[in-house]
């Protein structure tokens, strides 16, 4: 089953559009405890409530060679039908993008990855290749510093579009094995719109509600596709530190039902 | 010392503005051994040759968490007086760069690192925060598909200009702690004129010869600074896989010289 049909399911099987990212920094756990046990209690926690996983390798690998091996355990106790992205926002020249792609899909065992287009389509095609994993190209970044490339005016066909909106066309053109997705942050609502209005059929990872501030009604009435479906809202730092002390677990799980109703409470105010 | 000093320190001991790219994979190295040896061989047999080291963090993140020890040791490895770049291409949002930036610097060691601007400026801001490290931003690469987005006119200060001059632009308002580097091509020589005419002192690193086909003479002439340096011109494969046999070492160190030493013939030509 490829990276979509795995998505879709668990959407239908957990009523969710929610992503939970695992972005775990040992400093930030309840004392005493590991990472990799804080990651378990987490999944175990919320498996029947999100769509998706997403670990943002970055917080493991600060953690050395122990980081990397705390992630692949991590990724294994993560339930067989919940997909996992992990978030890498890689790309590089052909051959080296081809050792990342062996890297995350075959020896870390993700389900998709996150990936930088700066380097044009060479540089994504080794990821493309693995026509059953999913390849999330970032596209309107949901931080401050998007604007400074993203927002840039082009020239492209004959018309002037900014940056991020090329990356989405070239996205779309792209996407001959139907394992493409795009990253749009909650925090630029019309921007979000705009992609999928051109875009209807690319599944849309949406970061940004919490803490950075992003607006959850518009994300998910932009991003939300014909099926109701085709977005992944991600809260990381909201859901995984809602509680600090020992009901840890108990309040992740609370933080992410509560997402998840506000989410389908989004849609069915759409559907009046 | 910060990155640059220790770089023109290197530069001048040695006579040379070669860059070694340590970019290796177990199936390509002499049968029976392991990829740290290989590398302290390699190492060893050119640390007099060269002004930097540049591995490429995917060939040992391939090989999963006893890639990255394996990284690890390699940078232990090098001399103290001769730089090392993890080709990273990293870029993420400000708290996520920080923990790649702390990974980077602070655990593996690295004197700089490779980033990509698609995220903007505070994507980059905590690792340009460690002042006395390099950061080598991506700006015109050597792929084919670098002109996908990276040749695109945009607007910009009321003129038209690729992106890729842009990102440079940036590179030279964000440099205020003297540690910003650039990634040009050699593939492409007229790109690399214009950036070095448009910014004189940013140090460029230049991959692309030898295999991928840029021209040396091209690259040397047009991306050298005005004291016939600024140029970290890089080879990989060229270098460590000169031999395929038991004298790999030997076949490298005099890669790496035929290397350093067409480098030097082209300065010497330009003085004439």
């Amino acid at each position: 089953m490829n990276f979509v049909d795995k998505l879709n399911t668990a959407v239908r099987k957990n009523s969710s559009l929610v992503c939970v990212g695992l972005d775990t920094s040992p400093e930030l756990i309840p004392d005493g405890m590991n990472v990799l046990d804080f990651n378990k209690a987490i999944i175990d926690a919320t498996a029947d409530l999100v769509c998706v996983y997403k670990p943002n390798i970055a917080f493991y690998e600060a953690q050395g060679e122990k980081g990397l091996d705390t992630l692949h355990k991590t990724i294994k106790h993560i339930p067989k039908d919940i997909p996992v992205i992990v978030d890498a926002k890689r790309g590089d020249i052909g051959n080296t993008s081809a050792a990342y792609a062996k890297s995350l899909f075959d020896y870390m065992g993700a389900d998709a990855v996150t990936v930088s287009p700066y380097l044009g389509f060479d540089s994504l095609e080794p990821f493309l290749k693995y026509k059953e994993n999913g390849v999330i190209m970032l596209c309107r970044t949901s931080n401050k510093g998007a604007a400074d490339f993203q927002s840039l005016l082009c020239e492209y066909d004959g018309k002037k579009r900014p940056l991020y909106e090329i990356v989405a066309l070239k996205a779309s053109q792209w996407n001959t094995n139907h394992n493409i997705g795009l990253v749009v942050g909650a925090t630029y609502p019309e921007e979000l719109k705009n992609i999928r209005i051109a875009h209807p059929d690319l599944p849309i990872l949406i970061p940004g509600v919490g803490v950075q501030g992003g607006d959850l009604d518009l994300a998910v009435r932009y991003g939300i596709d014909t099926h109701n479906r085709g977005i992944m809202i991600n809260s990381s730092r909201g859901i995984i530190y809602a509680g600090k002390g020992a009901d840890f677990a108990k309040a992740a799980r609370q933080a992410a039902q509560t997402l998840r109703d506000d989410i389908n409470k989004c849609i069915d105010g759409l559907k009046k």
